[in-house]
């Protein structure tokens, strides 16, 4: 089954509402940037590239809602789009590497009707979806060259087809890798509180199947020591000039870990998540989000009555614990400022 | 509030049944080994100490029950009472402790009446809870004198009253340190999949007012990178001769990375959970429970169906990552065989 994380049909945008996966597969639907941006708040999308995406047709779409509007109100309406949508989440860059792209584009034909620019504003969008897809495709050959056949592979969170427009970013490795002929297995931290291993990763594997094995967050270390993973491959959010990775909450936990067991720690990074703008990882905003949370799953809850709650939803993994990141213009080993520019260059 | 963990009431033992605090709290009874050994199993009482405590319980009830058969009966049901609970749970040793010590004592005592040998045991039973009590007060004492006024200590699962017959070993550090006077605060891991942290030990602190702060598993490393942790206090359910530190699944990683940041890792151990018949924490047996507890919690299952799932319960952290084990002996720094010895001599 290919997983169609977000797809353009009867001219609205729909998302597969990731909250309620594995129990309940169903696609809603969108027709503003308002309600993109809610989307992207509430998680029924996650993963940066998928966001990047989504903001996109957000932008695309509040195009298409205003387009009989008045050339001034059209302006207006879209500038309040663009800045819900940069509102929505903070750490993922890709968020503000699609709604400046969106924003050139539209900049580029501001002298043409609404209509028009609703069109142009549409066609960006779906371009920036299949450039994802094809990106995703060639990290995952440069990235599946790195692990030798039979490997048992570590990952966190969901950096799958679901975090992207399909294929995925860590997992699009895995399913390179597998394409390739390789016998792989993986191995996923269920990924507190929203349970994006337990629930997505581990559901996209199986759809694959590849084999994969389900721990809890605080299991990497012990399997670890057991000579049980053989690398580490994880998505990043964002990654500073200096090579610094911002990923879900626990990357850093496994990185450390992966150093001290010499085991090697991979980051499947596009070049539009890399932001040359941030000097360092401690410069990453980190989002806090709802202690609810962590409270429990969804409305179950288990935590003791009057405890306090933090829920940071991302860490920073310091680019000297990085072995390789993986792009689609090829691996950058030991990553730094330097090896970071020369993508761009 | 004092939490009586377990207590013998109407000549039954009773136990809180950890499962469903702190939604519920509730007393079971039990009248046999058989029932003892179940309990233990289920986990309606978890933690090393207690379930030494629970076990000797175990011994005296089954002694209790079988008091009017002859003494053969007797003598063969005490045995199967004695395989039965040595069969609950592999890892703690207090269990073998408490088992070894009621079984002193029932050779002690042969050539007396069942209904003597019954009574004998219940007294060496209640003789060990009211030293437990009597030991994690001492390893308080201990331990608090190693925390400063306003250390921000992390602990990982739940190591206290609810962990032993009272007071408790890690959260008997605090709780001495703040009777000693001292402004302490309290991060917990919620510690998946069986949730000690943020059921049992949020709760504790919370009765107590020692303000507790509930993280997820995959939070340790970003508060410690970001200098909000100043200590790490643990239980253990086996040392083994050498150092080494068997405790709940994700101790070691929290281990790793308290070493990594310089900060002081401290394990809170009776001299009970210390077996000097390993020589190392590798020949530790760790148990892996069932795959159920890691699908969700509870009834509420939220992992992608065909997963595979594994579940250590423990893991070991090398003697090397120990800043000191706190006895209620004094504490050993940089604990290896010779510290250990010397505890016995």
């Amino acid at each position: 089954m290919k997983v169609e994380t977000l797809r353009w049909f009867n001219n609205r945008l729909e998302m597969i509402d990731q909250r309620i996966l594995p129990a309940a597969f169903e696609y809603l639907s969108y027709y503003t940037a308002h309600s993109v941006a809610e989307g992207i708040r509430s998680m029924v999308v996650r993963g940066a590239p998928a966001i990047g995406v989504a903001a996109a047709y957000g932008v695309a779409l509040e195009a298409q809602h205003l387009q009989e509007k008045s050339a001034a109100d059209f302006k207006t309406g879209m500038e309040t789009g663009f800045t819900v949508l940069a509102a929505s989440r903070p750490t993922a860059v890709n968020l503000f590497w699609a709604l400046q792209r969106m924003r050139k584009v539209w900049e580029s034909v501001t002298t043409q009707s609404p209509q028009q620019v609703a069109q142009r504003l549409l066609a960006e969008a779906h371009e920036i979806l299949a450039e994802d897809i094809r990106i995703n495709k060639a990290m995952g050959a440069n990235g599946a060259a790195l692990l030798k056949d039979g490997a048992r592979v570590l990952t966190h969170c969901n950096a799958g087809a679901l975090a992207t427009a399909g294929w995925g970013t860590a997992l699009g490795v895995f399913r390179s890798a597998v394409e390739a002929g390789k016998k792989i297995s993986v191995i996923v931290d269920e990924t507190r509180p929203f349970l994006q291993g337990a629930r997505l990763t581990a559901w996209e594997m199986v759809q694959e199947n590849i084999p994969v094995t389900l721990i809890t967050d605080n299991m990497a270390g012990h399997l670890m020591a057991h000579g049980e993973i053989d690398a580490v491959v994880v998505g990043t959010d964002r990654v500073a000039a200096n090579g610094d990775v911002a990923n879900k909450i626990g990357t850093y936990m496994v990185a450390v870990l992966a150093r001290r067991h010499n085991i090697p720690f991979y980051v499947a990074c596009p070049l539009s998540t890399i932001d040359l703008n941030i000097a360092s990882g401690k410069d990453i905003p980190i989002e806090e989000r709802s202690v609810e949370e962590v409270k429990g799953f969804r409305d179950y809850h288990w935590a003791a009555e009057g405890v306090k709650i933090r829920n940071p939803a991302f860490d920073v993994t310091p680019a000297e614990l990085v072995t390789g990141l993986i792009t689609e213009k090829g691996v950058v080993l030991q990553p730094d400022g330097q090896g970071i520019r020369k993508l761009f260059g």
